[in-house]
């Protein structure tokens, strides 16, 4: 009996084991796929989603149904953060670092040491990474971190990106996102727009050009008539093609060039926008839009015909706010985010709040909406988390926050948590908007300069380096960012601007450098 | 008891079950990974391996320690046979078709539409397939199959290709790789050989170029003071990199630009040649073979260091006889194979037998020499055995064999197997050379212009279309083809000669079409 009770054990603790086997080998094809679905300078009300308390006029002028489908699956947030410029949210999405700590703090060249950064009056700049990402020491000017692709890489996934890289100069290892952790890399370089969204002009290569920046790696769709936003879907959908057959999960960064410059007619939308009384610029800008929607959609579609639906993360984001000057713009300059104010390279929230949404299958709440404030940086742990990669070790200290207790609970609502905004420098580009339209304008007035910005719930800080002068705003009652409060709360402005300095300290930011003494200026009162 | 003994068979019966799933999942990556290590043009002697009974003057002259190493530890196939041009051989190798049936007879060039058939007096060619390979019917003049990479990849297969595709010409899907099951593809396309082996010359890519035919997507190494084989080396490295993070098995197609002309020095090998006496064209081709070799080499460290040596499975092969013009190789024309007879493009051994070694751990006898012949289309069936593919179904009829057998034991010979060589056509490559040094000689006695030539055991019957002749040649006693046994054996030549009608009308082949009448030409004696 004793004996036959042993051999019961041992049959039962086989079975255990096995199965516990079993299970582990099962997990990993069960692990999720997931699609960050970025889009470049789309602004947050660029679409028919609402993502204010109430619907912006814009929201009326632009049909997104694939993002309302989307919307309507996922949670909305309503109070996503990138970066002003593209290059430093970009590195902030694969390292999670903020951009303070990384210093890649404006956009990049194509080519190494080429700092992008504009004059400004009685300032010089740092010494920042205007080389981008790498993966380890040895360039000059570079963030060195342990990518977000390649810790998903090693643990299993199969990592594709597909359009916009911008993570590097050429030059820089980084730039072939390939050297960053991504198996396939298709259209991706150090190029941040593309020099043409047709195929009936090789996407920008018919003329050969040193550092060109035509989109390379689309010869197949060569003298078609295609658009790069469709050109680009059907390179997504091939990549998930192999990662099914591989039978392993998916990280698929697809990353749109629209809606950047050059704001070109996409002619399967374009007419519409006309006939709706845009102007012909706007109308292109709409249809760069749609068709960038469409893409989702043809996604979406492809989950569901390949019956992987159930099992795929969407995360659909911007990298900045939306462009808001004209030219390239058609319409007012620094009113096309309204309400938010100004746009792109603006520390205001036209600058910096991006339209967001995630669909989570079985997880997010359809149709929810999430407050939580949450930074480009903050995808990095999240992505990691839900494809349940917990053993893993970076150079790079982490900045970013998992916003998952948001995914599955939209009320989830973190107010002590402080974002950080660091633009040590000056953005050029819209420069001659201003000067054309607002001749007697500070550029401090649409948000441009070196500044800094903290946000903690519901109030925003921003200290103006070039003026001295810092601006508190309430977001929950000003989204526009109109009553400056800092007169009234002068309490709660030295409060955030000792959690502003914190902050850059523990970071250990990088300051613009007075002309005159050669000293770094720190954010300080008067 | 009858309750407890329910009990316990149900017990069993999960463990069993449980067990037998797990087996299952386990199967997956334990699955070989194999890489098929294509040389281009590489002679049967050009290297320090000793494929015939006794060396050859040639293993004297060039140093390849890493194929004796491979060959050490594998079998080497002394009769191991290709197509006498390039194109043919290489879409046989992933199609498992003989060239008589996918009809791609002749090397493709870089664009559509354009046949590469040499004149010949009183003769036509037939309308062959120099679109190359199409995975699906719709584009004209191509061989439609399923090929190789598509069946490994949906096994589950990591399938990359490194280096020479030459599947077909630009304008046809399968001039990308990608558009036949390769989900990597490294520096592969239409282009057959490179215009420049050196990175300083951006591999031939400095002067822009429609249909260019420098070696493409290798940009990073531009500039650099590095060889073609050695980039693609790390190219190679880098794709298994990926299989191994994804940890499925991998099929990688490494094919070397290597040793085809250009003939360019590889400088870490070039001087030594020199002092051995090697005029300066030898010298470089002595340079690209050993630079190949070191590739090798490298490949089976990188194996070791990542522990999957006893998993992987390594086949050597070159994809047509060696070389033999001059210009632009040295020395003596249509004596560089020898003892083998002319070299590429002919129908004599020196233009159809290549070097081939196997290395199956733990299968294949170390040191081994298999002398059963094949054929480049029996790599197809082979390597989805190895592989354990047998559930597939394709659209076009498989001609090759299995060698398998011969892996498992080098023993194994079947001497009743035929293999046919069909070449409708004219290779105009040599024409120069041939009238240069041998003015008087006809270029059937160099093998060259259109044959149809069939192995049986030792016996080998060559047809002749220009002439009408035949000639026999008995391997075993003669490999060089001196003597022509064809008058001495006539009912040998009968017999081999229906074979050779047989299997040509089974594949349902093309003629060369006399000029004068119009109509097909079909060996025959007078």
């Amino acid at each position: 009996m004793m004996q036959k009770t042993l051999i019961h054990g041992f049959a039962l603790l086989t079975c255990i084991t096995i199965s516990s086997m079993l299970h582990a080998q099962n997990q990993r094809p069960e692990r999720p796929n997931i699609i960050l679905f970025l889009v470049d300078d789309m602004g947050w009300t660029d679409t028919s989603v609402p993502f204010g308390d109430e619907p912006a006029p814009n929201n009326r002028v632009y049909d997104t149904p694939n993002m309302q489908r989307l919307a309507s699956k996922g949670v909305r947030f309503s109070d996503a953060y990138a970066q002003s410029v593209c290059t430093p949210t970009r590195v902030s999405l694969v390292t999670g670092m903020n951009s303070a700590r990384h210093r890649v703090t404006n956009w990049t060249n194509s080519g190494t040491n080429q700092p992008t950064d504009a004059p400004y009056p009685r300032f010089n700049w740092p010494d920042w990474n205007y080389n981008g990402l790498a993966t380890e020491p040895g360039q000059t000017n570079t963030a060195v971190a342990t990518p977000l692709p390649s810790l998903l890489r090693k643990a299993g996934y199969y990592t594709a990106i597909v359009g916009k890289g911008h993570f590097a100069p050429y030059g820089v290892p980084a730039s072939n996102p390939e050297n960053i952790g991504f198996i396939e890399s298709v259209a991706s370089d150090a190029t941040g727009r593309p020099r043409s969204y047709l195929g009936t002009d090789n996407f920008g290569n018919s003329v050969p050009k040193t550092f060109d920046r035509g989109v390379r790696g689309l010869e197949a769709y060569h003298g078609q008539d295609i658009f790069l936003s469709e050109a680009l879907t059907l390179e997504a959908q091939k990549a998930m093609d192999k990662a099914l057959d591989l039978n392993t999960p998916f990280f698929l960064y697809f990353s749109h060039y629209a809606v950047h410059t050059p704001i070109m007619a996409d002619n399967r939308f374009y007419q519409k926008y006309l006939d709706r009384g845009l102007d012909s610029t706007e109308a292109k800008y709409a249809s760069l839009v749609e068709g960038m929607d469409k893409s989702l959609g043809d996604v979406m579609d492809y989950l569901d015909v390949r019956h992987i639906s159930d099992n795929t993360i969407i995360l659909f984001m911007s990298d900045n706010g939306g462009l808001s000057l004209n030219p390239p713009r058609g319409g007012a300059p620094f009113k096309h985010n309204y309400p938010l104010k100004s746009g792109k390279g603006a520390v205001y929230e036209g600058g910096i709040r991006v339209p967001m949404i995630a669909y989570w299958p079985g997880v997010t709440q359809p149709g929810s909406i999430a407050r939580q404030y949450i930074q480009a940086e903050d995808f990095f742990p999240t992505i990691l988390e839900i494809a349940r990669v917990t053993d893993y070790t970076t150079q790079q200290r982490i900045d970013g926050v998992s916003f998952v207790p948001s995914l599955k609970a939209s009320t989830a609502y973190d107010s002590s948590r402080t974002l950080l905004w660091h633009f040590p420098s000056n953005w050029g580009q819209g420069l001659g908007t201003l000067q054309k339209y607002f001749p007697v304008m500070r550029i401090e007035d649409v948000g441009f300069g070196p500044t800094t910005a903290v946000r903690r719930g519901d109030w925003k800080l921003i200290y103006f380096y070039g003026t001295g002068h810092v601006e508190l705003y309430n977001l929950r009652h000003d989204i526009g960012e109109a009553q400056n409060l800092a007169n009234a709360h002068p309490d709660r402005v030295q409060e955030l601007l000792a959690e502003m300095s914190r902050k850059l300290q523990e970071k250990d930011a990088q300051f613009p450098i007075s002309a005159q003494t050669g000293k770094v200026v720190r954010p300080k009162l008067p």
